[in-house]
Formats: structure tokens, C-alpha cells, sequence
């Protein structure tokens, strides 16, 4: 059976299941944005930092740590390689990627329907990613386990606010952490058909990633094709270690896609300034995607950015505050000129349960990443006590908020209907438009109508119990893992997926790192 | 002696406290903008709007309710008068405002460090407006008293993120509904020497409003120069009334601000889609700004936009959602275009306590205000339940975001010290910056410290009592509140002030209207 006929298949059954789950309307795979980016630096300042990026290219240069390949790959390039210090003439990295990296690429979903498209004018929104805690109002925060990790994923998949079931969404601490992998790309493919991601924490097991997904999609599909899109964080600053690059590596041979992010907490892994900060955002980009085109050619890579402040009283980092914003703002530009799909977070914050600071810092980073004009937004729903814990409640509330994102995206329906001088007519003033023939026929989708906002008068919400959003959000969770249906799957690629973890876990022991 | 050497004594006095209370950079009295404005829409479909809104002016007209003076000046200026309707030859409103109404204003205080300018690339913040209720952790939801108002008052006074003092910022339910104006104008006089708004629920009340505030700044001084901006409301749809219009005309008259709002719930006051929602506030606006320029010409006025969307399920008014925020940005751009100042909201959410829900739709409708270039913000700190509650913890997580908004809309430093260059070249790959010279010499000032937030860890966290973050801004405003001392007042001016009331008081019974 070929890939094509395969996933056309399990395609078509799972449309139907999906069709009767949700509204037609909310079945879009990406958002597509109609509105203009929002831009906080003029072409002479993205110049200026685009110029000293590459001063920090050319004079201070970038390590990378016990991988020789990388330091091959950039001398027979041009570069100066000094130790692991590579040193770049100015413009050959912006060279190599702008020569073949895609400005957007396809990721596909074992579902066709749930294809996405990365870079350009889309948006993907993606949920948290790496907590070994989670948090539910019953239990409080606790380790995460293999059955959190697949509760996310079936909350994601039914998630209409979500295109992406994301990757480590949080860490099955009850399985060995050198096989956690298989279980959780197991997970993502068994209990959702949106597109995920893959290992990095070892090249053997981003290799495990790939071969797993040959079983889901074909070989040849594969190799092809992008349907992996992993993440690989710059150590910041200025270096790369030899597990990032070689999950990287071992993804790039294969055409799949990688987003190369510096991680940093601005005023201790960087300048205590915003310009400084993005100056270094780029040249780590710059250096981390030019050694994937150097690798492969045309193999997708996205232009990363995770930039947080640290508190200057105790080193703690700090979200939804201004200088972040400000970062990411122009790192999405410098993306822009540079050609390339770009990622940020999402719905960060350092509470550490969804209250009202959660809330607020988590909008000020969705509403910037969305404005600033983010491709792939990782940590879109969930995220807690700076990525330590991925909350239940605190991802209803944040898909909530990926909604209203969507529709703020999708910009103002100016068509006839759209103005409404029908309306205007038909009520002039002093009348009331509920009843307009023109309110009655677009009623039903006029306004976002949020699932856990309470809009009602406050003696009906004190009488249905004084509920704060967190506790709505809880009974929402429960009741969308109790109304879960997972999407069919194939049976032989399952026993396939299954034969090959079993094998595969069965080769070495368990370990803890 | 004179308003102006009156006005200087105090101000010097106050300057000298206000330094000892706050940090040297926190003293700002309004926010320069050094970002550029988000727009949504392009010249064409602004355009398109403009052209509508005049079609709604020629076409259907503007009711002015039991007020015949407006009637006589539209009639005089060239308007199509029919009963109490009024139509109007396209562009008439448009020129009428643009012939005289100032692009930028300023509002002065009574201490001159806390004058601002209305308009152009600045935004002042201003706390909400007009609940009857408030609501404290301690003592939950109750009428509001003259007590919570001063409370307000002193706790605005004390925020560095507020630059106004605002006006109703509650309704002092114990008062007389027809006396309460006096202490609410005095308490803003009394209690802070930030610039405020007067009383508009009546004509004798804006004159009583008026006589006050010449008790302080001296008669020619009012009449020369701009001491109140006061929030004069649409009936929208499409009406304007007589309260409403006799309080515009006597601030007119003093050459007083007025923010002429169209107030409305989509779906219900106005079309349920953004354009045609955009196209009546466009053209109520015009119509009522056009009629303060007849009135007197050069009386400042602002272009207020208030729009909430109603859940189309129960009719209740929703906040945070993303089509208010769509016609908010448009809002702005019209304004900018007509060369007004431009007001909105704020701090809005449906929430009746400061949980998730209030700092989610919160943070939507405050990012999208300043982004879209608000010049007057009102509502930004302390709303709650649509407007119904004052809430002191939401206060205080609302100044807080004010803060951030400010430094925010300051933009990117791009001087050297900005670009830190300096600092990647200490540093360089794989150290840190903790101790970097340049991190030394910035860190004081470089990141936003919130004053709610905890970035704690969570072992941290829970051993003070895992607190969430209303428990900490109950803390912050008691505290404050016990803090506060009040700027200096001229003894003899607060003796004619309380003279002023005693008189007037005296002259007429109580009233529940």
C-alpha cells in the first residue's frame, strides 16, 4: 500500500468523525492572517541589529561544542574555525540560508485535512512543551505521567483553537527517559492526527522518530516530505551543544523541519538590553540554520526566538513584560527579511497557577507573538511557572484565548454585509438591532463566543456557585476527556508502530538520562 | 492673587513630595509614544468606512433629544432639521470639526507637573469610571461609598502608571445622587493634584463642576486654558440627549474638554458586525464633536469609542473578545484621520472578581487600546463586572499592566548602550551576563519589575502561603493606603471649595436623581 492511498484512507474516515464533532467553520487546519504585521522598528533600525549580528558573527563567532561535523561543514564553507569557535564572514550565513531554506513549507498531518502550512501569512498554534509537572485543580501540581502526556494530546486534538498536537507537551516521568520518546511520538500519532514533533534529546532517538513515522507515512513520503517539525534550542549564549545539533543533523537528512531557537533569559544568557538581546537572537539563529542548510539543503528550518527577562533582584525569569515583547517584535521582523517561517511562545507566565497574573502575562505574550506575526507558536495553551508545569485548567483558559487570536487574525469583513448599512437603515436611531433581519441572518457566528467566560449577571453567577474561571475550566477539561473519541487509525500501522517500540525499548536497558 | 502664581506654590510643594515618594523616572505625567500605531485597515477601507458614515449622516441623520439649541445651531451650520432628527450634507460634520476642534490639547493640573497633553503621540492613563458597586477580598461586593472614592482617588494619586485622576471613578452611593458632584470634584482636588474629569449628569452640575474648579486654577485661567476633560456619552444608536448635550454645552462654553462617546453593545445598540459597527460610532462621533465646535469653536473635544460585543445566546455584554478589538483599531485610525484625540478603554472584562477571566479580556482590550494609539485611556485600572464593580485587587493588577504598557509604547533604545555590543563582546559565547560590566551599569532601570507578579519558585511560592495574585494586590493597596499622604492644598483654597459646597448644598434639598 502506498502512502499516498494510506493516508487518504484514514484521511477520509477521520473528516467524518471530526465533521460530527465540531462546526464547520472551526475546522481549519492554520489561520491564515489578513491583517498587516505589526512593525516597532523602521528598515534602518532591522538593518543596524542585522549589522551587528553580524559583527557577533564575524568578531566574537559561536561555539560548537564536541560536534565535529558542524566544524567541517562551516570551514569547507568559508568560515573561520578557530577550536569549536566558529567565526563567519559577514553575510555567509544569511547567504547560505536565504540560498535554499523555504520561506513555508507543508507540514503534513496523517490527516490530510490537518496539513499545515508553516511560514508566510499562517499561524499555527501549537500547546506547552517540556514541563515535568502538571497541575489540575483536583490534584495540584504534580510529576507528569504517560497518561497527562495523552490527556494533552486528546485535548489538543479537540481543540478547534489548536492545529498542532505539539511535542513533549509534558514529560511521562513514570517511563525511563531514553524511552520516553517512543511513547510520546507513539501518543501523538495513536490519540490525534495533527501534525507533531519529534525527539531531540538524543540523535538515536530523533532517528526513532523517523522510523516511526516511515510506519505512518511511508518511506518515501518521508524522505520527501516534511511531517516533523522539532525543535532545537541554541545554548544560549552563542554556543551549540552536540545533542541539539545532532538531533538536528539527524532530522535535516531526512527534509524534516527544524526550529532553531535561541533560549534565553535576557540579562544573564544576554545583554541586558532589548537591541542587545535581539542582536544575539539573530546571529545564533543565523549560525544554528546555516548549519542545517549546510547539512541539507532546503531541509525547512524556522527562525526560533524564546526570550524572557530575568527579575535583576533574584535571577528569576519574568513573562508578559514589556522588554520581551519588544524582543520579539523585532525578531519576527529580522525573520521576515531574512525569509524564513518564524516561531515564539505563546502563553508564558511565572504564576504558578491560572490565576489573574497567569492570565495577564499569558495575553501579553499570545497578543505580541500573533501581532508581531508568528508562524509557529509553541507554548500556545498550558504553559505555567515558567514551563516547570503544564496546567489542565490554565490550557482550556489559553485555547480560549487561541480562539479570539484566530478571528483578531482573520481582520474586519468589509464586504456589503460586512458594512451593514442595511441595518443601519432598517433600525436608525433610537431602535435597537436584535431584531434586525440583518442581525437575525448573522447572529449565529457574528461574535466569539467564549467556552469558559462567564457573562452573566453577577446574581446568576453567584447563584450557580461564585465560580472563578479556573473552576469553570476544570469541569471543560473533564468533560472533553469524557466526550474524547480518538481518530481512527489505520489497525496494521498501529501493530506496526507497536511491534517496532516493543523491539526497539527491548534493545537497551532503561535509563535516566 | 494670581491663578498662575497660586497654581506655582502648590505645584512646588507638591514636586518636592511626589520626589520623595516615587522614583525620579517614574515621574511622568503623560506617555510619549515611540512606537508606531497598529493598523488593521488600509487608507482604501478606512475610506470606505468614512464614505459610509456619511451616508449614515445624509441618509438616516442623528436624533437630539429635547435640546432645541442644537437643533437651531445645526439648522444655522446648514443641516436638513426634520422634528428632532438632523441630516446632514456629506462632509459638513467633518469639516465643521476639522475647521476647529485642536489636534492635541492640553488638560491642565493643579500641580503643572501633572498637566498633560491630550492627543497626538501621547497617551494618558485614566482609572475606571462610573460603578456603582466596588468589591475587596476583605469585604466582597457592596454599594460604593465617598470613602471608596477617595480611596480611589489616593490610590491613583500613588500610581505612577495612571497619569489622570479620572471621574466617577465610583459612585458615592451614601451621597445624594443630585449632591454627590460636589464631593466628588472636591475629593479629586482634596486628595491628588493629577488633572480629573467633571460631572455631566446634569447641566447645573458641569456649572457647579466649572465654579469649582475656577475656585482653584482662577476664572480667566479656566477660561483660557482646559482644566476638565469630561466624558459626554452617545445614546447610541444614533441619539443624542438632553442630560448629555446640556453638560457638552456648558463644558463647551468654558472651553472644557469633552469626550464624545458613542457607547454601545454590538449586536444590540449597533450593527452585529464590526464595519457597520464602526460606521455608526464614526458618524455619532462627527455628529456630536461637530455640534461642541458650533457651540464654541476650539473647545477641545475627544473622539470616544466605547464597544463591547453582546452574547448573541443572553444578550449580556462580552469583553476580551477579538471584533471589539477590530473596531477598536479602526476606531483609532479614524480618528488619527480626522485629527482628533481618540479615547477608548481599558481595562474591560465581564468578570465579577479579579481571577483569569478579568486579566485575559483585561490585557486583550488594554494592549489593543494602547496599540491602536489611544490618547486618553479611561477605565484602565479597576473595572470589573462590565463596568458595574470597582475592584481594589483589579486595580492594582491594572496599574501594574499600565506600567508595562508605558514602557511598552517607549519603543527600542537603539543607542549604543542599547545595542550593548560592548556587553556580547565581554561576554562572548558560554558565560553569562550577570556580572558583566554593561549589565552592571543598566540593570537598576533594565527590565520592568512588576509589582504584583510573583516569579518566585514554587517551593518559594508555597512557603508564603501560595498566595495567587489577588491575595498579593490586596496586600499592595492596604498598604498603600496606609502610605498615602496627601498632596499639599492652599488652605484658603480648600476653605473656598468647601465653602462653595456647604453654600450650594444648602441651597437645594436632597434628590435620588
Amino acid at each position: 500500500m502506498s502512502s499516498r492511498s494510506r493516508r487518504g484512507k484514514v484521511g477520509g474516515r477521520q473528516a467524518k468523525r471530526a465533521a460530527r464533532q465540531q462546526r464547520p467553520a472551526d475546522l481549519v487546519a492554520f489561520i491564515e492572517r489578513k491583517i498587516p504585521y505589526v512593525e516597532i522598528l523602521d528598515a534602518e533600525a532591522l538593518e543596524l541589529i542585522e549589522h551587528n549580528a553580524e559583527t557577533v558573527l564575524e568578531e566574537i563567532g559561536i561555539d560548537f561544542k564536541d560536534f565535529p561535523r558542524a566544524l567541517d561543514l562551516f570551514r569547507e564553507a568559508g568560515a573561520d574555525v578557530d577550536g569549536e569557535r566558529v567565526r563567519f564572514p559577514r553575510g555567509m550565513c544569511r547567504q547560505i540560508i536565504q540560498a535554499s531554506a523555504p520561506s513555508e513549507y507543508t507540514q503534513h498531518a496523517r490527516n490530510p485535512a490537518r496539513s499545515v502550512i508553516i511560514g508566510g501569512d499562517r499561524s499555527v498554534f501549537v500547546p506547552a512543551y517540556g514541563s515535568p509537572f502538571v497541575r489540575d485543580l483536583d490534584r495540584g501540581r504534580r510529576y507528569a505521567t504517560l497518561e497527562d502526556f495523552r490527556n494533552f494530546v486528546r485535548l489538543t486534538y479537540m481543540s478547534p483553537g489548536l492545529h498542532h498536537s505539539g511535542g513533549t507537551v509534558c514529560e511521562p516521568v513514570d517511563i525511563p527517559v531514553n524511552k520516553r520518546h517512543f511513547d510520546m511520538v507513539y501518543s501523538h500519532i495513536k490519540y490525534s492526527d495533527k501534525p507533531f514533533m519529534g525527539s531531540v534529546t538524543a540523535p538515536e532517538r530523533a532517528q526513532d522518530t523517523i522510523d516511526m513515522v516511515k510506519l505512518v507515512f511511508g518511506d518515501a513520503f518521508v524522505e520527501e516530505n516534511t511531517v516533523l517539525t522539532s525543535l532545537i534550542n541554541a545554548n544560549s549564549p552563542m554556543t551549540y551543544d552536540a545533542t541539539m545539533l545532532g538531533a538536528a543533523t539527524v532530522y535535516a537528512e531526512h527534509n524534516q523541519a527544524t526550529v532553531i531557537s535561541p533560549f534565553l533569559l535576557a540579562g544573564a544568557m544576554s545583554p541586558v538590553t532589548v537591541a542587545g538581546t535581539v542582536t544575539q537572537i539573530l546571529a545564533e539563529a543565523l549560525a544554528g540554520m546555516a548549519y542545517v542548510q549546510l547539512v541539507r539543503p532546503g531541509a525547512p528550518v524556522v527562525f526560533g526566538t524564546f526570550a524572557a527577562a530575568v527579575s535583576m533582584q533574584s535571577g528569576a525569569p519574568t513573562f508578559g513584560t514589556p522588554e520581551p515583547s519588544l524582543i520579539l517584535y523585532a525578531a519576527a521582523a529580522l525573520a521576515r527579511r531574512l525569509g524564513v517561517p518564524f516561531r515564539s511562545g505563546g502563553g508564558l507566565c511565572a504564576s504558578k497557577i491560572p490565576d489573574a497574573q497567569a492570565a495577564y502575562e499569558s495575553a501579553n505574550t499570545l497578543q505580541t507573538a500573533v501581532l508581531a506575526g508568528v508562524n509557529f507558536m509553541l507554548h500556545t495553551a498550558g504553559w505555567l511557572e515558567g514551563g516547570l508545569t503544564m496546567g489542565y485548567e490554565k490550557f482550556i483558559l489559553d485555547v480560549d484565548q487561541a480562539s479570539i487570536l484566530a478571528i483578531l487574525l482573520g481582520g474586519i469583513d468589509l464586504s456589503p454585509n460586512g458594512q451593514a448599512l442595511d441595518a443601519l437603515r432598517e433600525v436608525g436611531p433610537g431602535a435597537h438591532f436584535l431584531g434586525a433581519s440583518h442581525t437575525q441572518k448573522n447572529f449565529e457566528r457574528a461574535f466569539y463566543r467564549s467556552i469558559v467566560a462567564d457573562n452573566n449577571s453577577f446574581e446568576q453567577w453567584e447563584q450557580e456557585g461564585s465560580l472563578d474561571a479556573a473552576k469553570r475550566a476544570n469541569a471543560i477539561w473533564k468533560s472533553m476527556l469524557e466526550d474524547y473519541a480518538p481518530p481512527p487509525l489505520d489497525a496494521a500501522i498501529d501493530e506496526a508502530l507497536t511491534e517496532f517500540m516493543d523491539r526497539r525499548k527491548s534493545e537497551f536497558a532503561d535509563r535516566d538520562y
